[in-house]
């Protein structure tokens, strides 16, 4: 079977953008894309879209429909996809298997979601209604499971809580080089572990902002990429996998089950394994969820991941970048957006695109976790020269 | 590349489900298909659910990760498609994609909405909201829609309105003999006609109800298909593509861009034109959209559906039965669920499962419409022996 590439990548600003709905942000990306590739708008064949509640959000639904409008590619197809905080994720797979099955030989994917207009407290419950119902009802969040099993973690491993905090200081020192990202400063330590309390023992700094904007990737046969790019990348390995998605389920809280098993079948697709990966780009909606992450991928053995944070092993010019965008931590994430916007970095570093944020990188890895684990898509991603 | 197989098929009673939420109602159609199909619930891949808009109706999403909990499919990867109300039909064509890729090798789909416990008003304008914003805030909905399109089909094609009246017959007809289906008794056409004025020409009969509903289909690769069953159907063509998003713009009102852009490509990929379609699932949110289905497709020429209709070529023992099944007019429109189970009918055509509502059929279509022709999803199965 043919492999697939993708040829072009965009991001919006992050951050919180007034004056524009979910349209306006989801045509702003896909018409950025467009541009980066080189694509007209009618040669697109399949337009997806990443988004996970714009019919909550804004009371808004058929956006893929009305963005195929204002890109001018209608007749192409269209569909939405959810998979809650990994659509974007999701939407590569989906985009892949567009492409890999001959349905499409030019798919645009855009994922963008809208919610700054809402308030933190009404944004938070959108989002955890897609707990499991016995939990929803209880009034358990998405961060208050990270508090407990950040909690779980630190006793378990015996970690410091400061290499939590190191997480979010090395993000936002590599968001501060992003010029997309919502939050392009740096900060210390202190200020992260003196920031308030919000499921202890997680403070502010240790979760990623409410946040506005949209991502794109263009996706083809390698033989169509060949057509328009020397410079493109493919996409060698990709899965997705579920775990209970009643959280209190799992027999131990620090391992996701879908990210040690999304990450297998990526690495068995690509025939390549976590010391073939040159940068990484994880879902750090919470700094416990990147330690998590390096474990279930293979990166670090279990419980030891925060060593390599404490070593400064993740770092950019570590043996093994992580979040050279500035994560969702610093970058942002708008849910839709999210999985999407990882895809575009690791293009990026892949095509040397990253400007001030470029690693020496080959290869690179992108993980996106839906709910708190409950589905997470892991990529691999290879510079096709 | 190998053909794609379905080789199970369920569909939930459609009506008004009191007692059961989304979840009851997806997992009640899964376990159906896994038990016609004899899959276990391990050897599901990727399970998808066709849904449009849970958290508009209940304020409940990651509905697929609940799904695979409930069925006992963790770690099957998931994800939600919306098509607005072509999301079934787009959950095939996802499937069919997850297939055809390679990514999975056995993909549950289950298409469902819960509808019921609100208001027709509510869920009129719940899917209101996929319309173009500049249409919706003038109040636009998709009842209106219909009865502009109907008044002016009749007016241009000279076409009484007794013949809008003949398809609400019909499929009324066709219902009672579908146990499934939300209404199993047949009208007159006098208390169609008679019935109130919705929109005008258009009256009550001439529209679907709201409905709560599950439906599901099981799909692998052929090679796969023959270790579980000799009876089994192939997705011979499929095809999908938008029609400009503001309904006004369009040419021609009568004329559906994305059923005759997406027929055509189903069309050219199953190698098949419209003389070979033994049985036909159409539409028929509105008795109107069976006509412009049946002319966008092939069936009829342009303003002539209407002439067929009344010769009873489309009744089930004419030459071209369509909707056999009762159609959404007597079966019911769960939105998610819908061209999930237009799928279902087609396949228990092809295999000789339909029962008192058998006809003789080697070749089915489906054509399930987004909106108003917003997004439309053609496709076109085959018996495998």
């Amino acid at each position: 079977m043919e492999r697939v590439a993708i040829i072009g990548a965009s991001m919006t600003q992050f951050g919180q953008r007034e004056d524009e709905w979910i349209l306006d942000l989801l045509a702003e990306g896909g018409l950025a894309c467009l541009d980066d590739s080189g694509v007209d708008a009618a040669d697109v064949e399949h337009l997806y879209v990443s988004n996970m509640a714009s019919g909550e959000f804004e009371g808004q639904t058929g956006v893929p429909n009305a963005l195929a409008h204002d890109l001018d590619a209608v007749p192409a197809y269209t569909q939405r996809i959810d998979q809650t905080s990994s659509s974007g994720g999701a939407g590569i797979y989906a985009a892949w298997q567009s492409v890999a099955s001959g349905a499409s030989d030019m798919t645009l994917l855009v994922g963008g979601e809208k919610m700054t207009h809402r308030t933190t407290g009404e944004a938070t419950d959108i989002i955890a209604s897609l707990t499991h119902p016995a939990e929803y009802k209880t009034g358990v969040t998405l961060p208050s499971f990270a508090g407990l099993t950040a909690r779980h973690y630190l006793e378990k491993y015996d970690a410091p809580r400061e290499s939590l905090a190191k997480v979010a200081v090395k993000n936002h020192e590599n968001g501060v080089d992003n010029p997309n990202a919502q939050f392009q400063k740096e900060i210390d330590e202190e200020t992260a572990l003196e920031s308030p309390i919000v499921a202890n023992p997680l403070r502010l700094y240790d979760f990623c902002p409410i946040t506005d904007g949209s991502a794109a990737l263009m996706l083809c046969p390698e033989s169509v990429a060949e057509e328009y790019t020397d410079e493109y990348v493919v996409v060698s390995g990709i899965d997705g996998a579920t775990d209970t998605h009643v959280v209190h389920e799992r027999e131990d809280p620090t391992v996701m089950g879908g990210v040690v098993e999304s990450g297998k079948g990526a690495y068995e697709m690509s025939g390549r394994d976590p010391d073939d990966i040159d940068v990484a780009e994880l879902h750090d909606m919470f700094t416990i969820l990147e330690f998590l992450q390096m474990e279930g991928l293979g990166f670090a053995e279990q419980g030891e991941a925060w060593k390599l944070v404490e070593e400064g092993h993740t770092e950019r010019d570590g043996e093994l970048p992580i979040n050279t965008s500035g994560g969702l931590k610093s970058k942002g994430h708008p849910l839709g957006a999210s999985g999407v916007a990882q895809g575009v970095e690791i293009y990026e570093q892949l095509v040397g695109e990253a400007g001030p944020r470029q690693v020496d990188a080959d290869v690179g890895l992108c993980c996106n976790v839906g709910g708190f684990g409950n589905c997470v898509i892991t990529t691999i991603m290879e510079a096709a020269q």
